[in-house]
């Protein structure tokens, strides 16, 4: 089978670098920390988002998450776990009041005032207004979205689990509006998340911008890959 | 306050492009591959990873999942959708039956070869084999590691739920055994994603590899962040 990557390979085991394995007795070991960081960059890079919502007093709200995930396309579902350790319960409980929140792409020209928004604020202030971030309301949508990110996504509220192992809580919104710039999207309705300036994330802290390397074709038993993009 | 972007921002309102608003009505209307396409893009990068199994007969299974995300760390938690329309159910039903699993960071070197996995292939046979990759057995671990892999995740099957709306499984694993190069291991504990050269992904088919943005402080109320790394 001919892979397009065929000629660029490095064999694993001609680099020069040293392995190290961390079993159940390393890791339980671990300063806190120590493996806090560990642990939240293990699952590579993550989709890091802002989620805007507001409390019953029609307060604004605005909290970075970096766990928000795909979880189906018809209905549209996207998944996101709140762990209250790492960011503001606020989100959480407008969420729950509410019933409506939004999802807001991060671009590299607001990076440090989305990461800002981690910080632990009182529940009157409006985080938008803190770190000079605009709000937008659609005419349709109760929650607030990012004026300044190119990908707003308005989700209502369908179920919510909590994880046992660790009490953390995963939210499940169904995508109710979206409102993005049109040459963003691909023919096939694919969204261009270089055209988006979308950034992605590792660990609770650091932020990344990409570089494509190729959009491939549907992978079938009996053909080769094309680069459809 | 002090930002570092500031002296780079561009307004929201300066930029010449059109906006495109989908409400629930554009939504329900749109064909079924553009919607998959759409709203698997919509939720932003996702962590792709490499997910090896062996079946009953301990004939070894891969596959490329896309919806990989981090749950906790003290346990250490990682999470995963399994949607059967889109991935073999073969690596479902081997975590079941087994109980652990791999998870194995994708570098360019192999990116297509590992999206090839997702072709449907019969499970008598290896992925591994038919696509290119060496399996790597620790010698404490049930599961298959990808031996081109620099990061390697041994989990353990520990919760399982099915998410109402779709039908997809999420599966929580606690991270049991992590193989990875020790010079990607930063003094705090953060693993440098650059170094590991883990690449992330957009929709079912696209792949980026990423440049570090920054590393910034911890968001505090009464203090300017400062970039770390």
């Amino acid at each position: 089978m001919g892979f397009i990557e065929a000629k660029k390979e490095i064999l694993f085991s001609a680099m020069k670098t040293d392995y190290k394995r961390f079993g159940k007795t390393e890791l339980d070991s671990m300063g806190i920390l120590f493996k806090q960081n560990f642990i939240n960059s293990l699952s590579g890079y993550k989709s890091v988002n802002l989620v805007g919502t507001v409390n019953k007093d029609k307060i604004p709200n605005l909290a970075i998450f970096n766990s928000i995930f795909h979880v189906g396309s018809n209905p549209p579902l996207i998944g996101m776990l709140s762990r209250p350790a790492v960011v503001p319960r606020h989100t959480l409980l407008n969420i729950k009041d509410i019933g409506y929140y939004t999802l807001n792409h991060i671009k590299p020209h607001f990076f440090s005032r989305a990461h800002q928004t981690a910080a632990k604020y009182n529940d009157n202030q409006s985080e938008f207004d803190v770190v000079g971030l605009k709000h937008f309301f659609s005419d349709d949508f109760p929650a607030p979205y990012v004026h300044e990110s190119s990908v707003k996504i308005g989700l209502q509220l369908v179920e919510e689990y909590t994880v046992k192992s660790n009490g953390t809580v995963l939210i499940i919104g169904e995508v109710v509006e979206v409102i993005l710039p049109g040459k963003a999207i691909l023919s096939d309705g694919l969204i261009d998340l270089g055209f988006t300036e979308t950034i992605t994330g590792s660990g609770l802290d650091t932020y990344y911008t990409t570089s494509k390397i190729a959009r491939l074709s549907h992978p079938r038993i009996d053909k080769d890959l094309d680069i459809i993009g």
